[in-house]
């Protein structure tokens, strides 16, 4: 591995902050008590979850007991939707083509347990389209599953029109009561979470992209929604989530919003536009996703001819670490199903290159990234002949 | 809290190993890949797991691909009996009444997804009744679970003669193809782990109680088993459990295995003996599981006419931590269910206090929480008014 390579796929995962670090180091070998025990080690441990919850509840706006501790995002994610639909036993669902494979593969799953499912297409910059949204909600519909931004395009979804549009659906429909959940592991660093604003009755983020840890998620419930287990064991987590807590991973959720809070991200956006601005020059380059409604940290353009997988090592080599999409998706050979939705082809999914800006990142390694990146292009363009002359 | 109580609930959840928090802290902050990306940073954590799994399938003697990591014991447990009958679709399962409650509640879904199964009698001492496994065995049967040690009494279950019944059933019954899944949870530092000398085809245990982490659990399932996801998203661990890994706490569980190793548990077994004859001469008191066929670790003596939720408060403000049973159930006012399968009274199983010994444990503390007990059991037995003539 190159020394101190330039990381740039926040998105796939980010690195604990070290404040974050030092928070949960404690809860390791000191105070290690089970949460259910009835002992100092234990109120000690107990006592570090009611806090944590206390924070995350206070950072989405919600009561705490509306807030759940999951092994991660996609255990959120499917929570939240086979949670919902089990609970309720059958009924229709609508989601959209570009949600991640823990939220697609979660409704695929229920349509082979009887569920009916509407993909909802995109236009071509990655926005759900809300006509059809309007018209695919059912009498029979109990859940939406919509992203707040994607993770490969960073296209940010209009989460609150979503979610006027399933109250007036409601509103004139009162024996439908059709559920609104997000992902929105993308956004908890730079969009608004408050679930109130939002309109959200479900809200799954996780530790993996706030420079907490792999290996936790969370799931707002609004209080009153009917949803069920999918684990089964003991009475924590109000019943909901069985296993003892994973207590250091829940004080590093709390600690991270607390950093989230304070954090800056003027400098990720400049940057950002510097990259888009400065990579698009090159020859055959179209930006994936929108140019406004963007997540700050994100970056994914299509380079015509190249292949992204060898763009990837030969950048890893070059010290510039970034990923083609999904990091969950990276052992399909299968192209970017967020890109082909876009209505791209395989090919200019296949040639797509995603860059996601972190906290760690400077202005002055920028530069370097966008020299390694054109020269990496004109490379690879070379050795499979494509616009050689 | 008391400064340094003494810490005697090892079965509940272990403190983490100094060595086990030294390994794993890279993986936080530096080596803090994605390991499913392309670069370094995550060929750097993709190393790290398959260096892990080749630990732990050497520990088990298995091959590493039978490997799966999963975010705990009881979703391990989950995995196991949701995922082999869901992908089998419907027949009989076999397990007993003494189970934890991540097997039992695994079941009882699976009762209301069609299956049907058998909980099967203990005798006194907690040995789950062989003649009774024989006789249920059915061509429909699909799995037996039978765990390889008690969480609450100790009592080690006769797993290798459980195997061979299983097998002998199999080969006399061509079509039947009853798996063997046991919870291992509780028997990791201590008895054989050898998967061949077991004889299962799917074994379950965690990081919690072998001095690594809450919050990640290994399964072992033998090549050929059938068995689907209970969770669905990426395409980690083979398909069959997505979400990004846990990397630090997967590389802790293969470091707490290489420590077990190591390490001598003669002394907690003395330890045992020593509470264990001493505290059966306060008088009605009486040693719950068995006394030759227990874990090295475990004392669990029901002293009559105390109420065991009073006596652990008493023993925390005496610098004695310790436990009634399962940390999972403790939210519950419900008698433990395997004090009550020995077919002992309800009463009985409220006046039940269970001592599980560690490596932090030492003998010099000892004789202080035999004191302390015997003074809790005769002042809180002064206070119900019992034995008090």
């Amino acid at each position: 591995m190159i020394h101190n390579p330039i990381y740039l796929d926040h998105a796939s995962t980010t690195p604990v902050d070290r404040r974050v670090v030092r928070k949960m180091t404690p809860y390791f070998a000191d105070a290690y008590g089970n949460p259910s025990g009835l002992y100092g080690h234990s109120r000690e441990a107990k006592k570090a979850i009611d806090q944590s919850r206390k924070t995350i509840a206070s950072f989405l706006g919600s009561k705490t007991e509306e807030i759940i501790f999951t092994s991660g995002g996609t255990e959120s994610d499917n929570l939240a939707i086979l949670g919902v639909a089990r609970a309720i036993g059958r009924g229709h669902i609508i989601t959209s083509k570009i949600e991640h494979s823990a939220v697609l593969n979660s409704c695929r799953q229920l349509e082979k347990e009887g569920f009916t499912v509407t993909y909802l297409d995109v236009d071509k910059e990655g926005t759900v389209k809300l006509d059809q949204l309007e018209k695919s909600l059912k009498k029979d519909t109990i859940l939406v599953s919509i992203m707040y931004a994607n993770n490969e395009i960073g296209t940010i979804e209009p989460i609150e029109k979503i979610s006027r549009i399933i109250k007036s659906f409601r509103s004139k429909n009162k024996t439908a009561t059709p559920y609104f959940h997000t992902d929105a592991c993308q956004a908890t660093l730079y969009l608004d979470m408050n679930i109130k604003s939002l309109g959200v009755d479900l809200l799954t983020f996780n530790g993996s992209k706030i420079y907490a840890l792999k290996g936790v998620g969370v799931l707002y419930i609004k209080e009153g929604v009917k949803i069920a287990p999918i684990l089964f064991g003991g009475e924590q987590e109000g019943g909901l989530r069985p296993g003892t807590e994973n207590v250091p991973y829940i004080v590093a959720v709390a600690e991270a919003l607390n950093i989230i809070k304070k954090h800056n991200f003027s400098i990720e956006l400049k940057m950002r536009d510097f990259l888009i601005n400065n990579l698009l020059k090159i020859e055959h380059s179209h930006l994936n996703g929108s140019r406004k409604n963007r997540l700050p940290n994100n970056v994914n353009i299509t380079f015509d001819g190249i292949e992204g997988e060898a763009a990837i090592l030969y950048l890893d080599k070059m010290g510039v670490e970034l990923s083609t999409g999904s990091a969950c998706m990276s052992q399909s050979l299968k192209p970017s199903h967020v890109i082909t939705a876009l209505g791209c082809s395989d090919e200019a999914a296949h040639s797509s290159l995603r860059i996601s800006l972190g906290r760690d990142n400077n202005y002055s390694q920028m530069k370097k990234v966008v020299d390694v990146i054109s020269e990496t292009v004109v490379k690879l363009r070379k050795m499979s002949a494509v616009y050689e002359k």
